[in-house]
């Protein structure tokens, strides 16, 4: 999918499937019959309906998983707001290439297959306390290659993210999304001292004031105070809902990245599963705007899709009990 | 083994292996060289470092892991304290053994053996509303039942019990053990009405009242208040103790069966990990009188030791992080 103009794109994220309704009463049925007190799995009974619904069957299927992960590095590193260098960023994606990362390891463990776009890594966007930090056309090219990157015959999409500055990135686009003071949506990242975060605070201060004329469409904000990366994983969430391929949402920066989608269309994460909860603190507050609730809070905060790839295991529980479990009448089980 | 006496049992209660500490310290140096920020893995980092304690090894494995369901029946049950007659017991060991409970599909998605243990299902314990549930000569018995339930080669334990009637053994435990109204610790379990709630209530308060001299010993408590199963995971708490296998503690039947290890020493259930916290909302409580955070909170409410068979998986997660990350010197990358 190439994206030519932002109207076009805004009209793809206005028109979204809703799910299949006939899948979910199927899959609700089929839940009531099997060999435990009603309700007694749980939230492991809510996952399996929310795959029939956006898979479109009541028989899901997690065989093909794929774990995606984008990396962009953001020209207000220059401010001094991450306790890492902007060089760390593409050091990262040579340790996913090579096998040595968390999520290496976690894609492993759930049975999924790792794919890594690095975004021109070596190229930093434009200063956002500036201007815009990428201009309409790149911010189109990334989100068309966010879209691309998903495969339509997954069965389950996770997406992550590195980059190094990215969680000022994250910040600065809540601070435009839903106001507050800056310091509602600062944290420590990797471990920035108070310093740091003040200088954080101060950057997502200027940077959404020099670019006040980008708050009143969320597209054109998601371009002016994001990265190539958060435009990637924009692109990838909107292609999974068109392609009926449901969504595991990592932390506060890929939760950020994905927000415009929830300001433009009601329902626009609905066939996303919030995975984990970060320890940022600002990420309790985005869920909550968003209305979301996740499924694990293990006070995570690495980024790269960690946090999702925990959720797969979970989810092929719920979908090994509805799939796998006896009926009351097959076991001979009293109801 | 064989406990013979209530006092022997009680000796092995007290002296307590305290984990390995060079273990911690090898596997907490060996986090800080992985190529996150450090901290960053959140719960993951503690509980590698937690299996490392109990394992006794700063590269702890995963490969022989156990499920062990006790299942018993309770003599209590004539008093319409659940939603299902007292023979589903049975029914569900034999859709164990038929592969159709929630338990098989997850302890397939764990990669874990499941072992089942029906403890003399067609015969009812006492009703403690009378006297104790248990003999003494019984409880040591399934005690040791228990015990010897646990191979000791195992790398990891997941406990979880089935007994119709058991949220109510449970929260006579907790009345028993902790004191407070009857309410404080019961709930619907498998789904029982207002009537049933009522008579819940009104069963554990005669119990505690019957059987006010085992009050003072978590031991004799435990014969005079609990059941088959409930002896039998404490016998394999304890002799995961003894034998260094990490212990997974499932929902709120399991944690209270294990509750008068922690009574009998400080530090009882340190090796322990509660794997959820349970809808039945005396778990919260129960969980916080032992110091206890929960790995997950999904609303589930089924035992069988579905809960804990859900952590494997998180466990595993945690361990390929720790055993497989490279260190940030054999990635190159910045610290």
């Amino acid at each position: 999918m190439q994206f030519k103009s932002l109207s076009a794109l805004r009209e793809h994220c206005q028109n979204l499937p809703t799910g299949n309704e006939v899948a979910v009463l199927a899959a609700r049925a089929r839940q009531e019959r099997l060999t435990k007190p009603p309700g007694s799995l749980g939230r492991l009974e809510d996952l399996a309906i929310w795959l029939a619904r956006w898979q479109g069957t009541n028989l899901p299927t997690l065989d093909h998983v794929d774990i995606l992960i984008f990396a962009g590095s953001h020209g207000i590193t220059a401010h001094g707001v991450s306790a890492f260098p902007p060089e760390v960023t593409a050091q990262m994606v040579a340790n996913f290439a090579a096998g040595g990362a968390a999520i290496n390891q976690l894609a492993k463990t759930a049975g999924a297959s790792l794919k890594v776009f690095p975004l021109s890594v070596d190229t930093l966007t434009d200063d956002f306390t500036r201007g815009p930090a990428l201009a309409t056309k790149e911010f189109l090219q990334q989100v068309s290659l966010g879209y691309d990157a998903v495969d339509k015959d997954a069965d389950l999409i996770c997406l992550g993210e590195m980059g190094i500055g990215n969680t000022t990135v994250a910040a600065a686009l809540c601070l435009g999304l839903y106001g507050g003071a800056a310091s509602d949506w600062t944290g420590r990242g990797t471990g920035v001292d108070d310093a740091g975060l003040a200088r954080k605070n101060d950057v997502i201060t200027r940077a959404v004031a020099q670019n006040s004329s980008a708050l009143s469409d969320p597209l054109t904000l998601l371009a002016a105070l994001g990265g190539r990366e958060f435009a990637a994983m924009f692109g990838a969430a909107l292609a999974c809902r068109h392609y009926g391929v449901p969504l595991v949402i990592d932390g506060f920066i890929c939760t950020a990245a994905l927000a415009p989608l929830a300001a433009l269309h009601d329902d626009g994460l609905a066939h996303g599963l919030c995975a984990h909860v970060s320890a940022e603190h600002a990420h309790k507050d985005l869920l909550k705007r968003l209305g979301k609730k996740t499924l694990l809070d293990l006070g995570m905060r690495l980024g790269e899709g960690s946090g999702a790839a925990l959720a797969i295991n979970i989810l092929r529980a719920a979908l090994a009990c509805h799939k796998g479990m006896a009926t009351f009448d097959e076991a001979g089980v009293s109801e």
